[in-house]
């Protein structure tokens, strides 16, 4: 394995952003090839047979396209369709469940609970208990879906009073569970952190699964020696979106620029639309 | 054409069930087949290309089930994708923006603006603003999109303090302008009727694109010969979602099944989960 090729990164949409931000943070001498499946996005609301054929083809796509590592950055296809994406790809495949339930589980004492916030799917999945359990079982984990945080990060309403009454509406059971750490569990929420902060309290600790997943990933390449042997930092001043990385999604590539400079701070330098179900023909706004 | 083939309806999800129930109000001799593409919804997120290729895969499977008559109930693939869905099927195809627009453009005055409150997708078409200059080129149009609502009435929220928050800062722009028609143009949206009605007031009157195109599709039907010559209504206790309807959908059964019991007051008898795009397997929660 080439220790010079990019890290691939898939999600659903332009929410994965975060957990690529959360990367290029950690890992700043690395380049990350980034697909967003916006022709095919949400997958919060989709069964189990669809997340795994539409994550297994973004997951041929970016192997094929010449990646050491992939990260599946999108939490519902990390619920649902692990398996099956590692069954398909020759590559190391690091989910962002795992990550984030290992950081919760590494802060919650034994009398406590674990709040996680997420997708419809991934709350039905049960992944993020699963793997907190796996870690340690006497802790309770209290899950709730917030599909309507999704639309707020998209409308750049995060810290609106209209996203304070969602989360306070969202939040409230939560609260009266006493959890002591809150999993952000949807690769939107992180942008909305400020107010779910707020509403949450103080008391409680929030994790940031793609912020967990960065700092596994970073570990793991250490491991493997297949860290970047160059040192991009220096030679260039490392942006995010800067054209080192390469940014596809697969419809709306215009709607993906204008969300990112809301998540980002930046559009991507480099975005092209591609289709990754076997056809070849190209799409775009 | 036989005149007592079902008339098929097809959405991008859930949303269309509000046309469903506006055709089974006002042609409650007709029988009706149902196709919601909830493996790919929304579809007001979507470029014209992917919209315009699902929007014809949906109307093609329709179609060769045996339909006598075509209604796009989605707002964004009847903006987008009619002469596409046309020049692919056979039979008569009718969209909801032309007699919303229609509609619209018989309420209000010429001194006076109409407002289009739909999808992104939608409003970038600007399909409502022409559709109504071809009924009244004097008539000014004041577009907004509004994506939130569609999470709003997915989720049991239409009447909450959080829609009311949203309708709020979504109309505001739209009650400074001053206008005196609403046309509620995404299939979600009047499922918040009655709070979109509280914000904008009393004298600006709301339209229902589903509800303008049941009088369209009923008064086409007569006009062709097409109406069901049997007497169904004295036959059976006709009610939203019996076994006289058949509903399709590409994905997550389960899912549509509980939101269609919020939107319809019951969940449809039959229900079926297909593919539609040259696949034969099926698919299932």
């Amino acid at each position: 394995m080439d220790r010079n090729l990019p890290i691939g990164i898939f999600d659903s949409g332009v929410g994965g952003l975060t957990v690529y931000r959360a990367l290029h943070e950690r890992l700043p001498n690395e380049r990350f090839v980034y697909l967003g499946d916006t022709a095919r996005v949400p997958y919060g609301t989709k069964s189990l047979a669809t997340v795994e054929r539409y994550a297994v083809e973004n997951a041929k796509f970016l192997e094929s396209h010449g990646i050491k590592l992939l990260v599946v950055a999108c939490n519902t296809a990390s619920a649902l369709a692990l398996p099956a994406i590692r069954a398909a790809v020759a590559i190391d495949v690091v989910g962002v469940i795992g990550p984030g339930a290992r950081a919760a589980a590494a802060q919650v004492k034994n009398d406590q609970r674990v709040g996680v916030i997420a997708t419809e799917a991934t709350v039905q999945s049960g992944a993020y208990a699963r793997a907190i359990a796996t870690v340690n079982s006497a802790v309770e984990v209290v899950e709730r879906a917030c599909p309507l945080f999704v639309s707020l990060a998209e409308e750049g309403w995060a810290d609106s009073q209209v996203a304070h009454a969602v989360a306070t509406e969202y939040l409230k059971d939560l609260t009266t569970e006493s959890i002591s750490v809150l999993v952000l569990g949807c690769t939107h929420y992180p942008i909305l952190r400020r107010t779910i902060a707020a509403i949450i309290g103080p008391d409680v600790s929030l994790i940031d699964s793609g912020e967990a997943t960065a700092i596994e990933v970073a570990a793991r390449l250490e491991k493997l020696g297949l860290s970047h042997d160059e040192d991009i930092r220096r030679q260039t001043d490392r942006r995010l979106g800067d054209d080192l990385d390469h940014f596809y999604v697969t419809d709306a590539a215009q709607r993906f620029a204008k969300v990112a400079e809301r998540f980002l701070g930046t559009a991507p330098s480099i975005l092209e639309a591609v289709e990754v179900w076997g056809h070849d023909e190209l799409r775009s706004d």
